[in-house]
């Protein structure tokens, strides 16, 4: 058995758990889970359908991007999860999706504005979106430059505390500790886009509530004060 | 077998019928059910997924928030439902969601206007939305003194007539003499919130109908000229 | 065994298709089917669940609007349904529903424009809008009222080609040659009311194809020159 | 057994997946598959639901319009298809559709424009709208000169690279080298028809990305150049 059971494993369970969330359509979505101390991540392999998908298949990949077990090729956005996982030290998992209302607005080219404590149990923030990739950066190394413009766009954000991402014209990212967590973390990007889209069509100039109300919630279930949840 | 048995396995089947209605996304939600006489409600435990709940889960607090019995921690909301108890003492059961179309409203900062029959039926009026709180307000004893502001939004309404309320850039709170009537009227909240949104898309200056009709069909299915169902 | 154990089980099946076909909320629809030559309709007990309907619950109703069998109370809007057996006699059951897109129209007091040929398919023109009732109708004789402005808006327009309306305010009725087809056209009103929301919400000017794309598309499934489906 | 047996069974296969992808509702919507060296191609019946579909019942039509085998109707739909295997001989299988956002659409008279990756990678540009038909071209062959629109907007577009189109005020057709991706294409529509109108409705100018990037996902995914999926 490959040393690498586990992250295979907890990445085949992410992967299969896109399709039940409704977040995926098609196979438009992928996620990785990575063993920082092995120093590679498991992925799902390209264009596979989520319901086939063996713990087996998971290609894994190492850091500097060379396939160490697998005989499948691993999803095209694996630069990007690679990316990710150097940029921001604290994540294990990356979820990309193209979940319907956060496209909407990375379509619209506009981060998701932070509206409601439903928004702020999970994100610290507005959630971004990226800046356009330049001609010479798709043509390039496209999917490694698209986690490039993550990382730059969370220059001076904490990805610990807005844990998710609009590619613009494209779709999501998201992360989290476990794979498990990181697919909740794009759900709740789903769900908050998808509350923000009415709100704004109601009314499109809806503000942010207070600081004070929004740190409440986010702090009510994260960091040292947390109180949600079972101990 | 403790006495709180019968409130335990209401409030238990209450819960269970969010995600099956609809009305919860992850954990966003929870149903309290109480016993006037004893002097005490059952509540969700925090953060524990709605299949795996199981009646004797359900924590037992009394009017001064007090744990009376039970293993786990209540629902971060527990103050709140703990105010509304203490508030509107015509109620047994109160409902606390994210159902989407309804937070729109909460985050858009409108109350849902009665624009038809369907919501005159369950709501004698507009479904009213709080102010904001203030941020001693929220520093304080948050989700206590969001059950105060409900209340406050009350006055001069009748808790019996209009039995839900938005909380402002937050979610829904409903009540009812029962847990499944009051998740009826979480359910009816989040049918009328979408009815409305697409009415007030279409045009947003829909009015509502005359105080003839809607009054018709409140009072054919409330009070004691009701002739709705079955005797 | 009841004489009208035909329509009776033709009713009750055309009750359970209700929200089978998403067209109904909690109990927020009914159905009734007439036996022309016997001079009655069957139709659904008030505030029953749909899934526990048996084919005995359903009440038999004369013309006259006396109960001529069943233990229950009929649905509150039978006036309605028997207001419309009476004036548009080519049918031979009535749907009611409170489905959502179709109420969005009913509460902006528009009719459901007709914009193209899955519209023309079911409805020879726009489905109107009733006018409001005056607040006489609604405290004499509400639910009877209710099928005189239907009756009163169909002056000039054939029921038979326009087998549905908004009431208006509040919710749809829609009718056919038999439980199933008056269901079917309840489901055929729900579908073109969500697409005629989505082209007006990209376009509030969308209009109508020409006269010749509607009747072509009209006259395909109707009358002595259809050719859809099967001899 | 038929000598057709294979492309009966391939469209009854790609007919029965049309209500699971949620693509039609009642029965809006049917596929088709040719044998090109046969000269016939195989085509739902019409009217007839999808569940009740038997390989059996599909009719086998040549490319003259006759029918080979089958005692059912074809579908009413039955030239437009023959027009479009006679006019885009690349393609093996046709579908149409009256997909709700897609038709939201073609209601406005609106081609859906590429505003992301997601629609990039199945099409190379706007899925154009046809223009109306004349009075005449209605009259005389209504679903044969729905096929000569569909080519006719076709030229100066490669139809193998944009396997879709929106015939004006009325429904969708997509095709494709099998009756599987070919309805996969309808699908693909139908999801890019919902981002696209909700990142219309967030910002009614939102612009297209650059050809860069959506040329990167096309060919991505397509071509010589193609990288996506497994060998």
């Amino acid at each position: 058995m490959s040393r690498y059971e586990a992250i295979r494993e907890e990445c085949r369970a992410a992967n299969a758990a896109l399709p039940a969330s409704g977040l995926v359509d098609l196979t438009f979505g992928n996620v990785s889970v990575c063993d920082r101390e092995a120093g590679v991540f498991a992925i799902k392999p390209s264009g596979v359908a989520y319901s086939a998908l063996k713990s087996e298949d998971m290609v894994i990949v190492d850091f500097d991007g060379r396939v160490v077990e697998g005989t499948l090729n691993p999803s095209s956005d694996t630069p990007t999860h690679r990316r990710l996982f150097l940029g921001f030290p604290g994540i294990r998992s990356v979820v990309h999706t193209h979940s319907r209302k956060a496209v909407a607005f990375a379509q619209a080219a506009r981060g998701i504005p932070l509206l409601g404590t439903t928004h702020a149990d999970y994100f610290r923030g507005e959630v971004p979106v990226t800046r356009a990739l330049t001609a010479c950066e798709i043509s390039d190394a496209y999917e490694w430059e698209t986690g490039n413009v993550i990382v730059e766009r969370f220059e001076g954000l904490d990805p610990m505390e807005i844990p998710a991402v609009l590619v613009r014209n494209h779709g999501t990212f998201a992360w989290g500790p476990s794979g498990a967590k990181a697919v909740e973390n794009a759900l709740a990007l789903e769900i908050v886009a998808d509350m923000a889209f009415h709100a704004l069509t109601l009314d499109p100039s809806a503000k942010s509530p207070s600081l004070a109300l929004s740190e409440r919630h986010f702090l009510r279930k994260h960091g040292p004060t947390a109180t949600y949840g079972q101990a």
